[in-house]
């Protein structure tokens, strides 16, 4: 049973690697006194943002610790230790966004200032502050999980099959819960802030006033920088934290009710996600080590992008290897679910499904997104036509692109569950997952370096620098796009896992579509995804828009500005980006939060089922059209900076196409950068939440008829009230 | 039982009125010599696109009808006469589409004519050439579906309750899928044409080259006005006739299943929807007299909308009322289908759900599309910082517009099933559907306003001959709005009809999303709608693409075409505008044709039952996604025609924030009129294919172990080759 204590070691070897990474990082040279003085506004802006958004959160996270503790209380199948499980995992979920930003704000200057020496020492300098930060959120994660798994475990005496066994896991969700829902808070604020400063600053900076991105005559730049670090990182941190731990904790929900006989008194199937995650950190760091080039590669772009694929691969292939031993040594021959018998080898098999679709979501992401693919392409060939068809060319492409994926998913979801049952689809998600450390290593350098960028140009360094930051930035866009679909594919299957569990927990026997009431349910679980998006997206909107007034009024009033005289009043566009994204992060929260508790009380577990499967699908096809679109249409515009050809023309920056694909990338900048990656952590938390309430839906579901569907309910009402009629009639 | 008899005789009824008022509108002035030619250029290129897209069709239909042939023939479950049945829907629903056509180009320059004498007149004009197509379309279904009924009775010689009842449903089946079939093709065809024709006249003309709407010197300016006719009058008309015949077969198919004791020899559950039709069409007969203004209004919007209302608002009361009456007469006291009892009062109670929700479901997309209520000037708003701020407007309005609308249909399916069960669904639907030629006839009149402005436009006639054709064309955009909030609400009650109606056929016994392969389904499923409106937005895209370098062309090449003495190829565009409709309806119509049929013979029924859920539910949000942000985009951009203010400013056309708000219109054009509204054909087309093979699969489901799901089959196979394995072995 020794393994037990083993998991938590992994989490604690992987904060001692985030901590000697950090210190090399700071020890790092950060440039000239101007350099280091734009640091200190981006880091003061993304520190003043992150308070202000974690006061807020505080609150959140005391009123619903109260009513979760409440629940816990008054209904004999849950316990009042929920909340305590809430409060750690949300503040370990601060902590993750903390760390990361932390880092980024101190690499950011640190990598431009290595820039000036060389492209391998820009790259490493990035990508060490990016995997600082992916080894602390998978540290902070696996630690978090295995201790308190411990502790519940001794705190209910809890053996394998046993009711206490059942409890702790049920109270486990609770980290889980803590964590997803400051993982959207964080993804939503964090996104909001970061576009409405970036589309912003881009409307009137690079449309209107003709000056360049980064432009320290811009009042919006130091905003737009902070942005990337409270969205790009921070947000993300937050989200991939909270992706890890739902999906391991899925896999141990369906193992919790796994009929093993092994080695490790019953829990082997509870223990082998955690496991898992563990090794995959180690197997990350190694990973890391490969991530390189040459002092004499030059500057090319391609090199940069071998090097993260050569460590991402290595990776992924030490944990098929791994996977292949730890199933070995720590599953029995077979086991049973829910009646369902599967095989370790069936295990085994799913682990490998999972990666393989991981892998394949990544590929089709990075055609839909890359440059020189036919999608992208298609949209720059649509720019020569105007605005409008550019913007129809990206939304035709982001529909496209759930074509392929959807399929890997479907297929993923059947082989995966072919191998080994339901407890097949976990796995597959957690071993997808496994390597969220070099997953997150890889894409928070690209902000670090899109930040260096931004540095350079405001503090002026040579134009080679530049250079060199944006061959990292250039490979970061397509590493962001990558992540994102591996993300959404993930979030995906631990959602379907969630699902299943709810099912168990919840005390119904499956989720029948063919019931009216149920398919009403689907029905408006799919509506969801649609308003969360609407939400924001126009949040950014709006916000954006109170940017362009605030900068154009600076340049109106502020003399000297267009000159370099003139200072502009940064922090005013910071204020504006912050109080927006406080503001607006509420309602899209809430309804995450309470549409499954409402739908779950009002109408019973199934019709929450229909309304979980519901969310579920539409939210990873909005996801996955809302991100690809985005990248699609950033990489469009790009293009355009080495020039394009059209119909035998080529076309450069500032023509008139160009012009054009500047919109379609300022549309798609709230897709890809807050709605879309906000989707995986809606459809997570979603789950989540109906997890949590699932005991409580169980007890009250008992208590009501049990097999009876809702019109039914009601026809039994009418007729009770047309019998107490007639019985008043006879007296 | 001489009420079977009855049916045929209102479709005849409503046919003989169409006859009579197309002499009528036939009989009226159509103006100066200028104007008569231009009306013939729009007739002959709405004709010969008819011809081309009709020519293709042929092929589809006899290929189609040879398959349907010999699944009928070859499977004992079902008859080949269905191949004949199709055939027919499919000539029917041609038809349908051409008598609109036909009386729309007519009227057009009628209306115009008619508008240099008043509005009263032109409306009177337009409107009886809307309801000409009206009662055309729901004649030809009332008849069509009743007169077969009476045959297909015969041949089998069926009595309520036999297996010859069930086959006489399920040939009448065949009738939908051809009329549906043909829909498809001609919404999606339609909509490519108009749509690039309108995109691609409006980019070169409006936005380049500075020229107003309709100006003949604009070579796209004949295609434009021949797609109005193609898309919003024949495309529409097809539509409707599809979807009103799905959804009283819907309920037929159903009825068909209900035990019932009535005085029409059990069959009163399978009349009443026909009965319903045919009595809807003389109430919207008596309707459309209602639609009138005095001579002396004036040039009101409110007053032709104030009219229309009438109209409309009576035809649904007197539905009402006379729906009481036919419930009471045709249904017995209590009914019972799959084991679920509801009474006539249920069955009443559940049209009565369907008529709010149709009501409600035009009042919502009013709200959202409307000039002068909050989503409209938000975008409006927005316009003010540029295209791309605008079209992030206009996305979010559109994903907002789902909220209302879902809520209002999830309590109508919740409803209608509460009433009457089942049934209660289909009936709320066909309740609903019942004034359909009213509903057409207020549709219909808007693209032959629209017309009417344009030929005016043409031939120079006086402005204030514009100002009364753009006070119905206003009119006409709103109508269009509502019309389409209609059609996707009734889609998706008549969806889950049929998928009710699947799920009996197919012997299946309920849809459970739990199961891995079914929830597979169900993602794949959703993906559909997305990648059929991809390829529909996108052809509309690349073939505007190909107006726009044409009508470049011919500004480059024609001399003294912008003086106007030299004459525009006006041919050429709508050669351009054919050949890219016809040639791109293809492969979105071949995807909602063959999915179903895939996904029911490789995985099941219960897969197929999950796939056609999530096509429902995705392509419901998407159409209603689409059709309001379009409609909102289209009238912020109107509104800036009198003058908008913003921020304390008034901008008016030509202004930068018009110029914003024509790129928002443009990327809604395509979403509005191609991809939105053939969403709702889209998902009843897929479910009529389904039940069209549901007897097939219910054979071939019972042939092999009938409990199992594919990955236990997948194990089965495994194991079986394991046996076989060991067996050699033996050997």
């Amino acid at each position: 049973m020794s393994i037990v204590y083993v998991i938590p070691l992994f989490g604690l070897i992987a904060l001692l690697f985030t901590a000697i990474q950090s210190a090399w990082v700071t020890r790092q040279d950060a440039g000239n006194e101007r350099m280091q003085d734009i640091a200190r506004h981006i880091a003061e802006g993304a520190m003043a943002f992150l308070k202000a958004e974690y006061k807020i959160l505080t609150y959140f996270v005391i009123i619903a610790a109260l009513l979760l503790g409440y629940m816990g209380y008054s209904h004999k199948n849950s316990d009042w230790t929920i909340a305590l499980a809430f409060v750690i995992g949300a503040v370990f979920s601060a902590c993750a966004g903390f760390i990361g930003m932390k880092i980024a704000t101190k690499a950011n200057v640190r990598t431009a200032h290595a820039a000036r020496t060389s492209l391998s020492k820009a790259l490493k300098v990035s990508f060490t502050g990016g995997s600082v930060m992916g080894m602390g959120v998978a540290g902070l994660a696996v630690l978090g999980l295995g201790s308190l798994f411990i502790i519940l475990k001794a705190y209910f005496g809890a053996e394998a099959n046993t009711a206490e066994m059942i409890k702790t896991i049920e109270v486990l969700t609770g980290f889980s819960l803590g964590a997803e829902s400051i993982a959207l808070f964080a993804r939503v604020g964090g996104g909001i802030y970061t576009k409405a400063a970036d589309v912003g600053a881009d409307l009137v900076g690079k449309v209107e006033a003709g000056i360049p991105e980064d432009d320290p005559r811009n009042p919006a730049t130091i905003a737009d920088n902070v942005g990337d670090n409270v969205g790009d990182v921070a947000g993300m941190g937050a989200d991939l934290f909270g992706s890890y731990v739902a999906t391991v904790l899925a896999t141990m929900v369906l193992g919790v009710e796994t009929t093993s006989t092994d080695n490790f008194g019953g829990l082997a199937p509870v223990l082998l996600p955690m496991f898992i995650a563990g090794t995959g950190i180690i197997l990350s760091i190694i990973g890391t080590f490969f991530v390189r080039i040459g002092e004499n590669t030059g500057l090319s772009t391609a090199a940069v992008q071998r090097a993260l694929n050569l460590g991402n691969w290595s990776s992924i292939v030490l944990t098929a290897i791994v996977c292949y031993f730890a199933v070995n040594w720590i599953l029995p021959e077979s086991m049973t679910l829910r009646g369902h018998d599967f095989t370790r080898n069936g295990v085994f098999g799913a682990i490998i499904v999972g990666l393989v679709v991981g892998t394949l979501m990544s590929i089709i992401t990075e055609y839909y997104t890359a440059m020189g693919k036919r999608p992208v392409k298609s949209i720059i060939r649509q720019s020569s036509t105007g605005h409008a068809t550019n913007v129809i060319g990206g939304l035709a492409v982001g529909m496209e692109s759930t074509l392929l994926p959807i399929i890997v998913l479907a297929a993923g979801i059947y082989g995966s569950h072919a191998c080994a049952g339901l407890y097949g689809v976990a796995i597959a998600a957690a071993g997808m997952m496994a390597t969220t450390a070099m997953q997150l290593a890889i894409d928070a350098f690209g902000p670090i370096a899109d930040n260096a960028g931004g540095i350079a140009e405001m503090s002026e360094l040579p134009k080679d620098v530049r250079e060199k930051t944006d061959i990292l930035d250039a490979v970061g866009n397509t590493t962001a796009a990558t992540g994102k679909g591996f993300a959404i594919a993930s979030a995906a299957l631990t959602a379907l896992a969630l699902f299943a569990a709810f099912v168990g927990v919840a005390g119904i026997s499956g989720i029948d579509i063919y019931k009216a009431d149920v398919l009403a349910g689907l029905f408006v679980g799919a509506m969801i995804p649609f308003i969360f998006s609407s939400l924001a997206i126009r949040a950014v909107g709006e916000a954006a828009m109170s940017m362009v007034e605030e900068v154009r009024r600076q340049f109106r009033t502020i003399p000297g500005i267009m000159e370099g005289t003139g200072k502009p009043e940064y922090d005013k566009c910071v204020a504006i980006s912050t109080e927006a994204s406080i503001k607006k992060m509420m309602v899209p929260g809430a309804i995450a939060l309470l549409s499954p508790i409402l739908m779950g009380f009002i109408f019973g577990p199934e019709v929450l089922g229909g309304f979980l499967a519901g969310a579920t699908v539409s939210g990873v096809l909005m996801g996955m059209f809302q991100n690809n679109a985005g990248g699609a249409w950033d990489n469009a515009k790009k293009s355009f900076e080495k020039g394009v050809e059209i119909n035998g023309e080529i076309y450069y920056k500032k023509s008139e196409p160009h012009k054009a694909s500047v919109t379609g990338d300022t549309v798609g900048d709230p897709f890809k950068d807050t709605s879309g990656p906000s989707m995986n952590i809606l459809i997570k938390l979603m789950s989540i939440v109906s997890l949590v309430i699932a005991p409580t839906l169980a007890e009250l579901h008992n208590e009501t008829t049990a097999s009876k569907t809702a019109p039914e309910k009601v026809q039994e009402v009418v007729k009770k009230a047309e019998t107490a009629e007639k019985t008043t009639v006879k007296l």
